[in-house]
C-alpha cells in the first residue's frame, strides 16, 4: 500500500521506520532540504501549496496522512478531492485555530481554561476583564514549541504583547496554575475502535517538551478515566481516524484540556520502546484500515528529548537502558535533534537512568 | 556513520531499519533484482566477485560487515585491504566450511557430533565406520535452511546419498537424536565486552527454522551458563565483533554445538519486540564500536516465520500482541516472507497467541 504523507520531518521518518515492516511504501510531500525522511521513501520537495507538486505527490497513493499540522486547509482540500485523508481534514482545521479548538472543547464538554479571542487593541481589554490575570496571550495560528505566546501578569504589559503580535489574530487564554502536565494519546479505527495509551506525565522547558514518564506516575484510575473519556468524546464528535494527542494540565483533582494535536505527538515517543504498539505503527494500521495493535505500556519508561546540540553519543549508549532515536538534523538552537527513551521494569531504575541522560543532555 | 553490507536480504533491512535511529546510514552490495533492502540505503547491484563493483561498495565507507554467509572469500580479501570487516574475515571462513568449523569446535573444547570429512565414495564408508548410522550427509559448503542434507538409516541409502552430491566435498556427521534444539546469540565489541541473549528453544519443520520461544522454557540454570560457555569460548577465540549465533542441541542435560552463524540470525528475531536491544541494533553498536545495549527480555517472546506464502496480514494484526515483520519479498515455496513475534508477560498468554497465529500459517 502507497501512503502519502504531508510533512518530512522526525515523526514522517518515525512513520517510514515503522511501516516499511507492515509493507507500507511511502511518499512524503516536504518543501526542506536535507529532511529527517531522506532515503527512507519517495520525497516530492515543494511548497505544500504547489498545485502541480500536489498532483504529483497523490499520483498513484491509496491514503494521504500527516505529520506536519500547519498545511494551509486548501492543500487538503485539493487532495481529499481524490484521496482519502486521514484524519479528517475538519479536525486539521480545528486544530490551526486556537479559538475553533477551544470552541469545540467546550461544545463538547471538554474542561478548558477560560479564552477569548483578540483580534484589535480594545478587545484585548475587553478579553482580560473576560480571563482575567495571569493570563496567555498566543497567536491563534501556527503555534509550536512555546511559539508565538506571551504571558500577561499586569496591565504594564499589555502594550508589549500588543506590539510583538500586531497585526495577528490572537486568543487571550487564562494562566492556569497546574499541578502538573499530563498527556494522553489514543488511537481510533476508521469502523470506531479506539486503543487508548496510558495517560501520561510530560514537563516542557522553554515551552518545549523536554521530558514524558509513562505511565504517569500517581494517576489514579479517577484521572485515567476521565482523561480517557475526553479523548474518547473528541474522537468520536469528529469520526476521527488515526492517532489523536490530548495535552492537559492537571490542578489538583481536575483535569483542562490545553491542545489536541491530530497526529503522532512527541509525547508518545515512549512508545516506539515502551509499548507493544508504538503510535507510528498504531496511526499507519488506524490511517490504512489495519487492525489495531496493543498499547499496553511494557514496564516504566522515560523519554528524554536532546534539543539544540547532541551529547556523545557513546555516553547515552553506555545507560544499558537507553534507547536512542536521532533524526538526522543538523543541530540550531531549540531545534528537536532526537530523543532518548529509557525503559525498566520498576519507577526506581527509571528515575536513575534518567538522572544521568539528564546530566548528559543539561 | 557509512556501514557497508555486503548482502541485501531480510538481515540486511531489518539492520538498516534498526541503524537509521542511531545516525548510520547504508550500502548494499547485493545481486538481485527486488531486495528487501530497496529503499533503505544505496544499493550496489552486482554478483560478489566483481572487482569494479567492489570498488565502488567500499568507497567513502568507514566499515563493511555482512547478513549474507556464502560470500567469496577473496571479496572480503580485497574489502580488507583498505576497510576494517566485521565480524573478522577468520570466523566466516570456518563458519563456510562444516568440516572447518567442527574441527574449531573440538580445538575449543566445545562438545559437537561425531563428524568425517567425505571426499569420494571409498571416503564415505570409512566415515560411516567412524561416525556410526544413522547419520547426516552434508554438503561442505553453501549449504542452508536444510538444503544440501541427506539422512543416512542404513548402507542401501549409501549409492543414493552419494549420487545426490555427486563431485561435491561432503562431510557425514552422527545424527543426533536430540530432546530439542537451541540456540543462544551474543554479542561482542571491539574492547570485548559481551552482551548474551537469553538462550532461545527453536523448532525447525522441513530443515526451515520454524518457530522459536524466548527464553527457552525450562531451561535451567546449568544450560543457560553451559550454553554461554561455549559462546564465549568461540567469540573470544575469533576475537569475535559482532552477533554470533550458536545453534545447539539438548540431549538430556548435555549441549552439543550443531552449528554457527557469524552475523544476525532468524533465532533472534525475537529480540526485535521481545529484548530491551534488538541483535539487529546490538550487532551494529559492536561493529561501529558504540557501547552494547542491554540483550534483557521484556517479556516472553515467541516467534513464527512466514514461509512460503503469506496468511492474510489482516488475520495476523488481530492478535492484538502481535507485531508483523514483512520482508517485501515475493511468495516463493520455501522462502521466508516475514516473521511474527508475540511479546507477553507470561508464558500462557504467549502460547495462546501463539495457537492462534499457527492456524493461520498452517
Amino acid at each position: 500500500m502507497n501512503v502519502g504523507v504531508l510533512g518530512g520531518g522526525q515523526l514522517g521518518r518515525m512513520l517510514a521506520l515503522a511501516g516499511r515492516p507492515l509493507g507500507l511504501h511511502f511518499r512524503f510531500l516536504e518543501p526542506a532540504r536535507p529532511a529527517p525522511v531522506d532515503g527512507l521513501g519517495e520525497v516530492i520537495r515543494a511548497p505544500y501549496d504547489d498545485p502541480d507538486a500536489l498532483r504529483r505527490f497523490a499520483r498513484g497513493l491509496d491514503l494521504v496522512t500527516y505529520e506536519f499540522e500547519n498545511v494551509p486547509a486548501h492543500t487538503v482540500r485539493q487532495l481529499e478531492t481524490s484521496l482519502p485523508v486521514r484524519p479528517p481534514s475538519a479536525v486539521l482545521r480545528t486544530a490551526q485555530d486556537r479559538v475553533a479548538e477551544k470552541e469545540a472543547f467546550e461544545r463538547l464538554g471538554v474542561p478548558t481554561a477560560a479564552f477569548h479571542p483578540v483580534d484589535s487593541r480594545s478587545a484585548l481589554k475587553e478579553a482580560i476583564e473576560h480571563v482575567g490575570l495571569p493570563a496567555v496571550l498566543k497567536t491563534r495560528r501556527f503555534g509550536y514549541d512555546g511559539k508565538g505566546q506571551i504571558v500577561i501578569d499586569g496591565p504594564r504589559q499589555l502594550d508589549e504583547a500588543w506590539a510583538a503580535f500586531s497585526g495577528r489574530q490572537l486568543v487571550l487564554e487564562a494562566f492556569v496554575s497546574f499541578t502538573r502536565e499530563l498527556s494522553i494519546l489514543g488511537v481510533r479505527s476508521p469502523a470506531g475502535q479506539i486503543a487508548f495509551y496510558p495517560l501520561v506525565e510530560t514537563e516542557h522547558r522553554r515551552g518545549i517538551l523536554y521530558s514524558t514518564l509513562a505511565p504517569a506516575p500517581l494517576a489514579g484510575d479517577g484521572l485515567e478515566t476521565c482523561a480517557r473519556a475526553h479523548l474518547r468524546t473528541v474522537m468520536e464528535a469528529f469520526d476521527y481516524v488515526g492517532v489523536l494527542a490530548l495535552e492537559l494540565f492537571q490542578r489538583e483533582d481536575e483535569l483542562l484540556a490545553n491542545e489536541m494535536a491530530p497526529r503522532v505527538h512527541n509525547s508518545g515517543h515512549w512508545t516506539l520502546d515502551g509499548a507493544c504498539t508504538s503510535q507510528f505503527e498504531n496511526h499507519l494500521r488506524a490511517v490504512v484500515g489495519l487492525p489495531l495493535g496493543s498499547p499496553e505500556a511494557l514496564g516504566h519508561t522515560a523519554m528524554v528529548n536532546l534539543i539544540g546540540r547532541l551529547p556523545a553519543i557513546e555516553a547515552i549508549l553506555e545507560i544499558p537502558e537507553a534507547k536512542l532515536h536521532l533524526y538526522g538534523k543538523e543541530p540550531r538552537t531549540g531545534r528537536k535533534l532526537g530523543h532518548v527513551n529509557i525503559v525498566a521494569a520498576d519507577p526506581g531504575s527509571v528515575r536513575a537512568a534518567l538522572k544521568r541522560i539528564e546530566a548528559l543532555v543539561a
